[in-house]
């Protein structure tokens, strides 16, 4: 499925029901930075993402360091956002929920 | 076990054995970029990594994007790369072998 970019107004409307999500300066991407317990509870949490990545076939840029993961999400085919990257952002606060 | 940090010729003898690392422009770190053939064998590496990590209690700085994990490892507490972080190097190692 062909995913479009949405506009500024429309990201700004979907980032409104999301806890800590951004959309970074030059609006091509949106972003968060998670916090964990420890390291172990961190990639657990990156373990059941990846999971959500592949079913999607939409993958995270993200960096860890600890209990701490910063994830960038877009859509480099549609260069910025799309609905696909909001999909992959839910599924992220689900895992963070339960680690 | 308390780690002492290394001088610039222990690590850049520790080093010259392993593959595509080198030591960072401040000499703080150790650093390697790692590529795989998707995503699903990078996170696999990782998975296996993260193993490795709990058991040194040592733990990396690192990014990835699809293929793509770079990784930065340091001693925080000893303000450094010490003999830890050669473990964990050459665990990754190990690991990016059978990935």
């Amino acid at each position: 499925m062909k995913h479009e970019k949405l506009s500024t107004e429309a990201i700004t409307s979907s980032l409104a029901v999301l806890e800590g999500w951004k959309l970074e300066d030059d609006g091509l991407a949106i972003a968060k930075s998670f916090k964990f317990k420890n390291f172990g509870a961190a990639f657990a949490f990156m373990t059941e993402v990846a999971q959500a990545a592949e079913r999607l076939d939409h993958h995270p840029e993200w960096f860890n360091v600890y209990n701490r993961v910063d994830v960038r999400l877009t859509t480099h085919s549609a260069g910025g956002v799309t609905a696909l990257d909001f999909r992959l952002a839910e599924a992220m606060e689900k895992a963070a929920r339960i680690h």
